[in-house]
């Protein structure tokens, strides 16, 4: 805990900074098995205030939470052919319990459709049985090869998973906007990170759905993130594995499906988007600290009066529904304790020393922009509602601005390889909607389409890539 | 979901009743995987409520959330010998990641010890890091062999695992009595199930602890469960796992540690003590519903007065903070509904038929008496606090006579025998403390310690089982 400077900057080597950063911030740290972290306290109170966000959402709607097994026996996972092929090879298998080799080796889910929908076909009967709407918050693994980075990719990682079945088309396709825009909310909203919405296109879609949409986020290094996606899956699933309700017409039908994921490498957008050189800024409203008191003893001063001040604010405070620590810690200084709750994001600071007692105030200090304002006393409370909505419009702003500013629209190929390379970021091109042209682009820049957005715009120029006309505007990136 | 009657009678074959229950309740189902179930939405609920509840508890107290990799090295494992030992034939191995054998076979954590531990000696420097005390709420896998039994014996489970690190062996001492005591409020206060609490026997405490502690219920049929655990662990895995700080006196010490878990068997428990012919019976405050009100339309009266009326004393419980359902679905008869909201075990009912417009009143029905009252609109949402509380304490005082009740002080073997065949329960008996009387009861009876109470009893015979001089006495049962 001694050593508590970020010492690389952000601009500086941005992958370094992130990694330093997560760590000293005490967020997260490597596991001692490949591949997997920890997720440690304060990324973890985080990934707690994203649950009661989410869950608050989807329990007024009607969902509701369940838990089903993590083990999905090989024969289930195939069932849904494109689906078992576009997950088998990150699949970790368990092949021995105890002393005994399985018959069937048992994959730990990489995703749930295949392991619920099973059982969705006994639970639903009738239309009275519909909408069935259930969510799981749990543990995922998909057995990445590729280098570990913190909540970004490790091959076991949190999420939520919601499901569910309807009576008809329509149904799914609201649900499947209802899940997006409450994530955009979720993200924009509380994380404070811009995103853009729209659909995949047929070859980033999930495996086994009919569309995939999603929400994609810019960061600072020109990188796209996926940060969360809602699929709809049509009667795919439903006619694998035989789900249908006996309607009011008293006729068979089969269900209309949607999943829908989130995960905890958003926590991840949070610290590469708002984070600076002297470590995390927390959004206030995910922030597991919001404010912290730090009292400054002094030469002289009476300790006691300082501290007993402290309490006071600390108690007003917390009684108004903020978290608040009052760090009176003796083996420590206030320089210290300044560092290290920077270091851990702590959204506004207080400070009271000798000085301030004599004049009735405090000093607040806000961990975005640094700056510093004496408050009275009696007006700390309203001071600290007012900077945290601040800090938290503030961050959203300033992210907006970035993604605004890392959002280039590309005329040529030309152009497009030249933005790839020296600017990265959103690039906002016309294509002829040909996966061909779709894969070239991906060989040859490493940028995919991340969403083609809802609102369709005409084309300014023929597809970016082939030249030929174009259907839509569609946003390219190299992604994370 | 037409199917809602309970066909078998508690106490004709409290077995199936108990498998009939839980899976017409829908409070879990069969998982297509041997061995594993489906955490349901209603048993997902209170779990949830057990996690608030807890939550709040262990975070009052300066516990913090973390989350640690599930997957443990097998070589991790194994250091700890006595601790490998004791949960190596019920693991489950991963042994494939993706189409590649691994180098080294992962075990899915049975518990986690190791891995946390691992990591510990990373994160402890110095008395000021301590104490560390974290928790985690997860999966848990053990391959069992023997047949599943829905909450109480499946190959995955749910918990919570708390592990702490200390400086001195009396405050490790202290931590394992403070989990005990929250475990014990926990399940006697909200879940209405009395425990008996002490410590494990050499024979059955965790495998690696210096002492385990436990509370145990006892369920109808007289046979035991575990209800929770809680370990010192003295210093022998910071020993194996090097765990050491530096004290305020500059020199090494290794920490002192505790762990302790209560998982998702104890829904179990709270359905085999509370329900009845009619099925469950939920303590109030765990209930996902706490009360329900049933509109009972009839011919010639104005439904939409009964249904608004039903709205109003909605709107009114839940604004007090009470969960209610207001169940006006058209298509279900009132009977059908009682009969549905009796299975699932909603505390209280709230019935309101064109009489009790006339009358200003609603009629209220206890779910555990099956009392009704009559009671005048205005005094509605009293009358649910008060019947709301009441059933909660007599839930407890039930439970807590037939722990009495099934309760036996026994003076012989031969006493011991036959009451272990015919009446089952708690034996207390005298112990001279030796593991081999012990292991010959079990292999003879079935029966095991389950506790040894902290506050020790003058044996009045010699050992139950060898007649020598008894140590103490001591609480034997057969056990889930």
């Amino acid at each position: 805990m001694s050593d508590t400077g970020v010492t690389v900057k952000k601009n500086q080597d941005f992958s370094e900074w992130y990694v330093e950063v997560v760590l000293k911030a005490g967020l997260a740290d490597y596991a001692p098995v490949k591949g997997c972290m920890i997720i440690r306290e304060d990324a973890y109170a985080i990934w707690e205030k994203i649950q009661e966000i989410f869950n608050r959402k989807i329990k007024a709607t009607g969902h509701r939470n369940v838990y089903f097994p993590m083990f999905i026996p090989e024969g289930f996972l195939k069932r849904e052919a494109e689906h078992f092929a576009g997950f088998t090879p990150e699949v970790a298998w368990i092949t021995m319990g105890g002393e005994t080799p399985l018959e069937e080796k048992l994959a730990v889910r990489p995703t749930s459709e295949t392991v619920m929908y099973a059982t969705f076909s006994k639970w639903i009967r009738s239309w009275r049985d519909l909408p069935l709407k259930i969510n799981q918050w749990c543990n995922i693994v998909r057995w990445e090869t590729k280098a570990t980075r913190l909540f970004l990719r490790t091959r076991e990682f949190l999420w939520q998973e919601g499901h569910t079945a309807h009576a008809t088309s329509e149904e799914a396709e609201a649900e499947v906007m209802y899940a997006l825009n409450e994530y955009k909310d979720t993200v924009e909203n509380y994380l404070a990170i811009p995103v853009l919405t729209g659909t995949k296109s047929e070859s980033e879609k999930f495996a086994g759905a009919v569309y995939t949409t999603a929400l994609e986020a810019i960061m600072p290094d020109g990188k796209a993130l996926q940060m969360g996606t809602s699929h709809n899956l049509g009667q795919n699933f439903a006619k694998v594995f035989d789900i249908k309700y006996i309607g009011e017409d008293k006729m068979d039908h089969y269900v209309w499906q949607t999943s829908w994921g989130m995960t905890t490498r958003i926590i991840g957008a949070m610290v590469m988007i708002h984070g600076d050189d002297k470590g995390l800024v927390i959004p206030p409203k995910v922030a597991p600290v919001q404010v912290v008191i730090v009292p400054i003893p002094f030469k002289g001063a009476e300790p006691a009066v300082i501290v007993a001040k402290a309490k006071e604010i600390a108690e007003t405070l917390r009684a108004n529904g903020f978290s608040v620590v009052l760090d009176d810690r003796e083996e420590y200084t206030p320089g210290w304790k300044f560092n290290q709750w920077e270091l851990k994001g702590v959204p506004v600071r207080i400070e009271i020393g000798p000085r301030d007692i004599k004049k009735g105030q405090v000093v607040m200090v806000r961990r975005d922009s640094g700056l510093k304002e004496p408050v009275k006393e009696g007006n700390v409370l309203a001071a600290a509602e007012r900077l945290l909505q601040e800090i938290q419009d503030n961050l959203f702003t300033k992210a907006k601005d970035t993604l605004q500013e890392k959002t280039s629209t590309v005329r040529s190929y030309e152009e497009f390889k030249r933005v790839v390379c020296d600017k990265g970021g959103f690039l906002k091109a016309a294509w002829c909607g040909s996966a061909d042209c779709e894969a070239k682009i991906k060989d040859e820049t490493g940028a995919t389409i991340r969403v083609r957005p809802f609102r369709k715009e005409e084309p300014t120029t023929g597809c970016v890539y082939c030249g030929r006309k174009a259907t839509e505007m569609v946003y390219f990136a190299r992604a994370y």
